[in-house]
């Protein structure tokens, strides 16, 4: 991996990285926030996964997360969210399918299938590329991430057992499989068999018995997609029937924007650090 | 004045606001953010001056400036950089002139004289537009600014004696008459005549005499614009020369972007909080 940009805030660095990805087979760029304590020790990392359109520069921008970080010496780990290039298919007319929007999946349907593999990217590309690179933990890690991100936050954690040791997310898409955005998404890239879109729903991976870990969920009440497109209720009585620990948070009057998660994204970050601090405090 | 929007962000209120200013001879737009505090009471306010190319929208949504303001009880103001509209003169092809680099002064030369009175603007149409519509304490105010912006908020602060309980900047074009940005812009609004540019200089008006106010300074030793655009150093030495209080804090390896801003807010929002707390606390 070759570093293309170096920052200084909060006493850290905001690195912005390039690489050949095999999962996804083109050119991906991610960013990581490297908290002062990293000059001297390793540190645990938190992913976060972004949502529709966004890349890596969305969240390290706009969230304000680098300050808290610095105070609790995480790194934050911001990768892009679909495979980038002129040779990766695309709907252009769309800013819901296709680039800026790889739903976290790996597609099983042409021409997506070449490609859009984020899942494997962001399950195990990616930190295995981090921890051999950079100063973080190996294996000490967590995950968040808002709307298609804070989905593919929640699947991770409920895919990959005891890979991560905290998972929260902001507004996200709990319940793919009938929102609209999941639906596009999954008939476009894993094809016409739900049993397959269910592989990647929270809600659905939950029902059908996955390992449960706790999570941390912020919902805004004055979200625009909350009614149509979210569905945390789903996931919150399917964590219920299973007497899973599952936090919903029904924030008033916020919104579905940066504004809502800087407003808790500190929270979060402190619910990861405790959670990832037992190996190195 | 027309709220066209608004966004709950750590517990208080993120607006926008349209009007048609008189100073500039257009529609203007600005932001505000108000804290929870002001819910119940009116509260001081701290105006931030953006840099060249900026709207109300970059300090907003980049600086992290809304968590600190929450915290303290300040109200956030936020000006546009520029008179707008398809009416306004403008060179598109420069970023540094016309629109968006309205450099806080009134224009004397045409056809800029008739809009770009960005001066007269944010020294007192915004000021009296704001304490006669929000929950702000009239007259309780301070200012603040990046770059652009932060001369802005130096020549506001340093010529309107009293007017401002506490100034800062980051990275602030402090001796414009002497930089590129600062050339361009006062040759072409205010004419050949040094001596009119000498009046929006902060350099040159202590020099000159006006009043001191205690001045606390960002600067990032890595700012790539430091050396041709910025010289700190000169206001520096016409402070030291005339016995005034003026902090000028070399931040080492930070750059001139946003991430500079964020990591150095608080600090600057916590400076004018105690500033601004005698008529209140």
């Amino acid at each position: 991996m070759k570093q293309i940009e170096s920052i200084k805030e909060f006493g850290g660095w905001l690195n912005r990285y390039q690489h050949e990805s095999t999962s996804c087979q083109c050119t991906m760029t991610f960013s990581v926030y490297l908290p002062p304590k990293a000059a001297t020790e390793k540190v645990p990392a938190v992913y976060w996964l972004s949502g529709l359109t966004c890349t890596d520069d969305n969240v390290r921008t706009k969230a304000g997360a680098q300050r808290y970080a610095a105070e609790l010496g995480l790194a934050l780990i911001m990768p892009d969210t679909s495979p980038r290039g002129d040779d990766i298919p695309d709907v252009p007319d769309r800013y819901d399918l296709g680039k800026g929007a790889g739903f976290y999946v790996n597609a099983t349907q042409a021409p997506w299938s070449t490609h859009y593999h984020m899942y494997d990217y962001v399950v195990s590309e990616l930190p295995a590329l981090i921890e051999a690179n950079l100063p973080v933990l190996p294996g000490v890690k967590s995950i968040t991430g808002h709307s298609m991100g804070g989905h593919g936050a929640l699947i991770c954690a409920l895919k990959e057992s005891g890979a991560y040791r905290s998972a929260s997310a902001f507004a996200p898409i709990s319940h793919p499989s009938i929102s609209p955005w999941g639906e596009g998404c999954f008939g476009t890239y894993l094809g016409d068999d739900r049993q397959a879109w269910h592989t990647y729903d929270a809600t659905e991976l939950v029902k059908a018995g996955c390992d449960l870990i706790p999570l941390l969920i912020d919902q805004g009440t004055d979200d625009e997609f909350l009614a149509e497109q979210l569905y945390p209720q789903d996931l919150q009585a399917a964590y219920a029937a299973r007497g899973g620990d599952l936090t919903l948070r029904m924030q008033d009057g916020y919104d579905h924007s940066y504004h809502f998660i800087a407003s808790f994204i500190g929270d979060h970050l402190a619910y990861h650090a405790k959670a990832l601090g037992g190996d190195h405090q």
